[in-house]
């Protein structure tokens, strides 16, 4: 139960146990197949260059970056909590003139600050935006930014890691243009890909640039010939196992259903959010745009923080986050995510918490 | 019996669909320590700085050259096959002016051949060899190239994704100043991870540099802070299951002990070569620098090269791989590789190439 990873389905730990065929055997290459179709339906995107980044979700954040950031770009960047953070890190390191969009942790985003940010600079490239920051428990909306971004010729760039799969995440009705995922959050897959899609828009994007990218790994060009339609031209070796996970743990979520999926996240975060209140306790991320799967909650005055996440660890079996930032001691970051997210687990952290304050 | 992943041994498979822990959980720290001191016996080094890189060979590759690498920093490369050439594309991508010192496919590289081209710039910082070429099977011997380079001022990166644990890699004694390895070779666990190791002047060479790493995710500064000694600050979160299998097999390596190891990759290739002898066939890579763990079998006279491959796929259930570059259609690549490498392997795939010949 914390920030992740979350619990693993025992089908998917046994489909990742089986032996390895070949990164270019058939058999293989139409799990490939497989895999993307899959992720189009979980990001709710039509979007032909949809695949796993062969690395955790900050391989996925970089990548985005290096296929669409030229040196002296200007890019805006919301910086909400520890990912904005981050992203301002790897969009500078590709050169990037960055304009941070700041906000109090545990809050949102606002269009307002987004649109003023975009009228100060001269010719915005991209706009990047967390859509669900697993540091503090907030959700930003990202409709009226999509509209913005678009408006200002920008391209829009958002992180899904945590979102995807326990919320809604509609990358082409909201018209994302560059998008990244974890696989270890709701998806409840061992960490290890990183689910990207890119629209046509941001491919155009990547054709048009003047010089190369600086990763080898990372490039699009290369990785579009190996999961791409073609020739699968030998890039990397894939991670076989691992993708064998994602294709079983894709195939659960389908079954239960993206919606019904949604509705069972929010449930969960409605029954902790009751016992807590019981409890007299409170969830610290601003009001109205709380996060289902990942919830802060504030450590009440005189609470030992960290002796209760240690005793709620090794006496309960429960693992729970710390805060990180600003957030440090004040907060517990308690993840309801994918298979993690139950009535059960809610039960058993509430009667647990209960018994230590 | 490609050109990798090899087989998995049972018990990892096993270790690998273990119910996940967090990448902070205290016995996951405990594991990433066990596993760093493992690397450091199976790389025969002390250095401090060996880890598992949380993505493919390539991303291991990629993270030797960012690191070490600064615009318009002098390096030699050694290009007898594909992963030569790939450095140098990496290479170049981080700013490099590259010297290729090149060599026929299945050829090693000579010394002297280094040597002139050390003479032949200013200020050399690097010279980079692929140890066991994968798309050759040759094996160019590193002792008397790494005295050139360390007279020249230059470091040494080796890649060693094919050798190690298949063949003597010995870092320290080589003094080698970095290398990276992959998973799904010789040590048979399933891809995902690439081993790395930097030694105290390779370590000493990122200190100096005068800008920051192009890659974020990559970036050893902040590798060290999660995988080091010290407060294990989150840097990405860990491919917790890839980490479980990776303990495993560097168990069972060690367990079986590297000089038999080694021993039972040279029996199972001279076991090969001496079938293919009596089958009239050739291995192609040059006398003497032949790898035991791949061998280039050349394809005779008017067999039907890509005919049999597919057959030996189809009804033999053997997978070997096909020539690359200037080798395809020319040879067939048998990997003998960690738990591949036996007899019955050998055995089973001479008697099915014999019925299609």
């Amino acid at each position: 139960m914390g920030p992740g990873p979350s619990d693993v389905p025992p089908s998917v730990l046994n489909a990742m146990s089986q032996p390895l065929v070949g990164h270019l055997d058939p058999s293989f290459v139409q799990m490939m197949e497989e895999i993307k179709d899959m992720l189009r339906q979980v990001f709710l995107t039509e979007n032909d260059m949809t695949f796993p980044i062969s690395g955790t979700g900050s391989a996925g954040m970089e990548f985005c970056f290096v296929n669409l950031i030229e040196p002296g770009d200007e890019v805006i960047i919301g910086v909400n909590g520890v990912f904005g953070g981050r992203m301002s890190d790897v969009a500078t390191r590709c050169g990037a003139k960055v304009t941070q969009v700041e906000a109090e942790w545990g809050c949102i985003i606002e269009p307002d600050q987004v649109a003023e940010a975009l009228a100060s600079v001269e010719n915005p490239k991209l706009v990047a935006i967390v859509h669900a920051e697993t540091s503090t428990g907030a959700l930003t909306p990202i409709e009226e930014i999509s509209k913005l971004a678009h408006e200002a010729g920008a391209l829009l760039l958002l992180d899904v890691v945590t979102s995807l799969g326990g919320c809604p995440v509609r990358i082409d009705e909201w018209e994302v243009d560059a998008v990244y995922g974890g696989t270890q959050k709701c998806l409840s897959c061992p960490p290890g890909l990183s689910p990207v899609s890119l629209s046509d828009r941001a491919m155009e994007s990547v054709k048009g640039r003047q010089g190369g990218v600086q990763s080898w790994y990372l490039d699009v060009n290369l990785l579009a010939n190996y999961w791409g339609d073609g020739a699968r031209v030998y890039h990397h070796t894939a991670p076989i196992s691992m993708n064998y996970a994602l294709h079983e743990s894709l195939r659960l979520v389908l079954e239960e259903g993206l919606e019904k999926r949604w509705a069972r996240h929010q449930a969960n975060h409605e029954r902790l959010k009751a016992g807590l209140d019981g409890l007299g306790l409170q969830l610290t991320a601003q009001e109205g745009h709380r996060l289902w799967q990942l919830n802060a909650v504030g450590v009440p005055d005189g609470a030992d923080e960290a002796g209760i996440r240690t005793t709620l660890l090794n006496e309960y079996g429960i693992e729970v986050g710390a805060g990180l930032g600003p957030l440090q001691g004040k907060v517990w970051r308690v993840g309801l995510m994918g298979h993690s997210s139950s009535e059960e687990n809610v039960d058993r952290f509430l009667a647990a918490l209960k018994s230590l304050l």
